[in-house]
């Protein structure tokens, strides 16, 4: 008879009928915070990963592909980002990509969730290295309530968030890109990652809609990335003045996704996907 | 106590330590062929599937975007294809599309398993249509042997082939490609697909490089596939003169995922893909 061996798995139910299984070789952290649940485990496929009630965060092997696309596109259609404003993010990732466009003075980065910010500082040292930047200020609170006295500080605020339920629910209405345009100076632009167009369109399309109340441009852009549902990911982009398709300062230092042409072609999307946005905004 | 009900799941493994898991109403074929296993399930989430050996090929919810991405993108990159070879796709969804193109007089589909043919001729309207067209000449033998005997009879060949093991591994080599290259005529195109680059990076640049020594130009192009693993798909173009980013003829009918940006757009490679790529190149 064969030798026999662990057969451990994490499951993803992505949707009620779509689940991604990956094998584990160590549980690292299974706790209760007072948001959410977070877990660490170590994959064998994409290296250690987090979760948060059960979504996918990040993995290690992954997790640059989202980080570049939801940060770099803003910033680098900005003429001279310095102050950035990231909402969630806690793990640093987004915070890692920001400080490698050289114009940039300051980050401050909210998350609501200590928990997640101690869990990457354990776990995770090439995101965490992110919130350990000087040039970044980590505050742990609610950001909807921090954006809504904030007026005229920010060059670009990045919505790095959890799915919208519970807390981050918010993070997806006209109500918050209000205070954000308000918290953004003249030529701000906002980033905000907007789900799969194959298993969530009506994340997207919703809250491109909300979006455009506020912001007098809006794009969609898209990008690969793998452990999130269905592997292909949208984002949305507001402007006030700026189109975010043209690049305005110069590339980040080095990346492994993005680059100037990625920019550009991100934007570029399939029929379907126009015609999905072209029928919700009927 | 609350109802209970069925909760029945076809699983791939996409690789040993990744599986993607889709709820299912209904078994509708589960067979042995003379040459591999097929599995036609209906599921929640994609509407019909068919697998061989476990590994999914078409769903009916996303087929077009892997469809459309094989076979546009040299069609609408050769001057005027009349002639068409294809490998493989008894499923039908690659005449489909190939037939699109106004030039286009005639399709050659050879198919190694009748079964294929069968089942999405039971199962597959919308893929099957692509067989029935009077255009399409439907082969059931050895794509390897068909190829070897032909000399300049075709303008774009398609290889729309099962992974690389068995019978299908051939398909991924240079003595194919050489046979391949004599099929075409002077202005031939080939496009194959080449997986994943998260979880087969070896098969894209392995096959990149044997296809390297039998055409003078060879490029990679991408495209997202939410059912297929990572949802990053990739291509190989392989051409005798024409560069195959550069569109030549008109775009073909109807498109959900593929369009002239697209077509561009599908080259732009991230640095993480070039690098590998130049590196396997040394």
């Amino acid at each position: 008879m064969q030798k026999r061996h662990n057969d451990i798995w994490f499951t993803e139910y992505q949707t009620r009928h779509l689940r991604l299984g990956l094998s584990i070789t160590k549980v690292l952290a299974n706790i209760q915070t007072p948001f959410q649940h977070l877990l660490v485990v170590e994959t064998d496929e994409y290296g250690k990963l987090m979760a948060l009630d059960g979504a996918i965060q990040v993995t290690e092997k992954d997790e640059f592909t989202y980080h570049e696309m939801l940060a770099h596109v803003v910033l680098t259609a900005h003429p001279n980002p310095r102050r950035v404003l990231i909402v969630g993010g806690g793990d640093g990732g987004s915070a890692r990509e920001a400080v490698k466009h050289p114009s940039v003075e300051e980050v401050v980065l909210v998350d609501i969730d200590q928990e997640v910010i101690n869990a990457s500082r354990q776990f995770f040292p090439a995101l965490s290295a992110g919130l350990e930047d000087p040039r970044v200020t980590v505050l742990t609170m609610d950001a909807l309530e921090y954006v809504r006295g904030k007026k005229g500080e920010f060059d670009v605020v990045i919505v790095d968030s959890t799915d919208p339920v519970d807390f981050a629910e918010g993070l997806f209405r006209e109500p918050f890109y209000r205070d954000v345009h308000r918290a953004l100076n003249e030529e701000g632009l906002i980033a905000a990652q907007t789900e799969s167009p194959f298993t969530d369109p009506d994340i997207l399309t919703g809250s491109a809609l909300e979006m455009k109340r506020v912001f007098p441009i809006v794009k969609v852009y898209w990008g690969a990335m793998p452990t999130y549902p269905t592997g292909m990911w949208t984002y949305l982009a507001g402007s006030k003045v700026h189109d975010p398709e043209e690049l305005r300062s110069p590339l980040p230092g080095r990346t492994r996704y993005y680059s100037g042409r990625i920019h550009r072609a991100s934007f570029v999307l399939p029929p379907f996907l126009e015609e999905l946005l072209a029928e919700r905004n009927e």
